[in-house]
Order: structure tokens, then sequence, then C-alpha cells
């Protein structure tokens, strides 16, 4: 395994010299997922990893809904009055959205695709603990499933989960495991 | 178009009544998409979305290598020592993770699927911006692909672009266009 120093990450290929101004206060804001089934999905995401349901936006005629769901300490935080609460979510990094098309929690089986078989693009989303051992035993305490436990192949340090759809959720820890 | 007041929110099928203190200090660090050819994708996140390459890990022997891109406005926050960077990356939110899985950026044509036709699931990132009018001008003036412009569908408060892989890219604004 090869790591870089700050000095040698400025001269990888590809990467620019310098930051364009015009990029100042851009902020990484959301991923966004497709669900079968929101119920099952807000349970996995508010229950198991502690995630608040920030905004849902009902867009009928369409058929479809939009979930924002953050995952902060201080939920309080979010603002009561929708169009400002779209305006504060709009400004977080870290938000995950979950697109729900009407209909397809009544479809048999799976619905949606990981991506990490072919075709593959989209890997995963990751979720970081202050102790993942911990974590992990209250996962399995909860049946969730998981993709690969700490101690399953060569790397003892990550874990990942499934959420409802299959999606993988990686687990780490930021403090080295003793 | 439906919304849901906070207390509403509460309420939806799914959502957790309390959230579990197990959870507490839980952060959503990142998102990982594969990419073809690194250098493709650093310029476009670094040089047209102004993200910072925290760090890269080669994994010679399995083939692959990781890097971790970052959309701050103070990039001098980041660690100097390869391990205190990585303690660091693992305690933020919206971090995204590329991986490269050594030769694909030799063959022709699409390598990755983008989740937006069958099989669908993944759907986009998000990057918000302070004003989305400029930054679809700027993307414009440096070739960037668009998926959506703000003039197309009925949606005229947000734009898509496209990053090297076809992986769409919302832009958003917080504030209401006027």
């Amino acid at each position: 395994m090869t790591v870089r120093t700050r000095a040698e990450l400025a001269e990888v290929p590809g990467v620019a010299s310098d930051r364009d101004a015009a990029t100042r206060d851009f902020v990484f804001n959301h991923t966004m997922l497709r669900v079968k089934d929101p119920r099952a999905s807000l349970d996995f995401y508010t229950r198991v990893l502690g995630f608040t349901l920030a905004r849902k936006v009902d867009f009928e005629q369409a058929g479809f809904s939009l979930y924002f769901l953050v995952l902060v300490d201080a939920a309080a935080a979010l603002p009561d009055a929708d169009e400002a609460r779209r305006e504060w979510l709009a400004q977080q990094r870290g938000v995950l959205e979950l697109t729900h098309n009407h209909g397809t929690e009544a479809q048999e089986g799976p619905v949606y695709h990981d991506g990490n078989s072919e075709p593959r693009g989209f890997g995963h989303i990751c979720v970081s603990v202050p102790d993942i051992r911990a974590a992990c035993a209250r996962f399995e305490a909860l049946a969730v499933p998981f993709q690969k436990r700490l101690s399953d192949g060569s790397m003892k340090s990550i874990a990942f989960i499934k959420d409802p759809d299959g999606y993988w959720v990686e687990i780490i820890q930021p403090a080295p495991l003793d």
C-alpha cells in the first residue's frame, strides 16, 4: 500500500494547480439513491444509522417522492419552515436523498441495482462511527445484513452492511483499531 | 408538490421515533464512485468543481487506487501526515471517494454505468453553489457537458452536468432564483 504526502498529492496527474476562485463556497451537498420502499429505507437510515428525515417532497402527478436525510447530532438545528429548511439543507455537506417512484414498493423482489455487479459504477456510501466494534455488534443484534464483517477478508478495520435495497454502506472508524 | 412540516416528518411511516444514543457521532462520511481514468476525473473534480485531492492510496498488488476528495474552503485544514489526514478525513461529511481499477483508462469507450438507465439505482451527486446562473455559465465556458440546462424541462432552478464517466452532478443554489 502506497500513500502520498500532501506535496505529492498536488503533483498527481490531473490535479489542478490552483483552486479557481469561482468555485468558492461550492458544497458537496448530497448523494441520491433510488429506493423501492421508503418505509423500509427510512427505518434503516433513521433507526439503525441515526439519520433524521429533514425534508419530504411529493410530486403526485409525476408519481415520485423525495426524502432528504441528514446525520447530525443537533437535529434541533433544522429550521421549522419548509422553505427555510430547504435552504438550510442545500448548504449542508453529507445529505442523503432517497427517491421513491410510487408503486415500486408493491413489486416482487429487488427493484434497484447496487452498482457492485455488472454493470458496475456507484460502489457504496460510508458512515464513520466512533467505535466500529460496538457499532458492528449492534448491527448484528439488530439483524442488519452484512456484506463484509470486520473478520472477513484481509481488511480487518472496515465492514460493509447492506441497506434494504442492497446498497452497500461501509462502516469505518477514524482512530486505528488496537 | 406537497411538502411536510417538521412535525409531519416525524410521523412519516418508517421514521424512528427517537434517535438511538448508540448512533451518536455517526458521520455520513463519503460516497464512492468507480472511475475509468483518474486523470480526467481529478481534472474535472479539482479544476471544474473546486475539490481538493486529500488522500491517494495505491494497492499495487490488487491493482487499484483510491482517491479521496473534499470540497472545503480551507484546504489548509488538511493535516500534513498521511495517518493524521486519514483520521481527519474519516471525521468529515461530504467526502468523495473515486476508485480506479488499474488499466481501465486504456479501454475503449465508457467503462462504468451511471445508474440512470436500466438497471437503475444510484442517481447522482449534487454540488450546491452560491450563484447557479454564474456557475452554469462557467461550466458552458469550460465546455462541460450538460445533462440538463437550467432552461431545460419544467424545473428551472436546477441543472445537471456530467462528469467524465457520465455520472450526473446536480447543481443547485440555496437561495430562491429571482
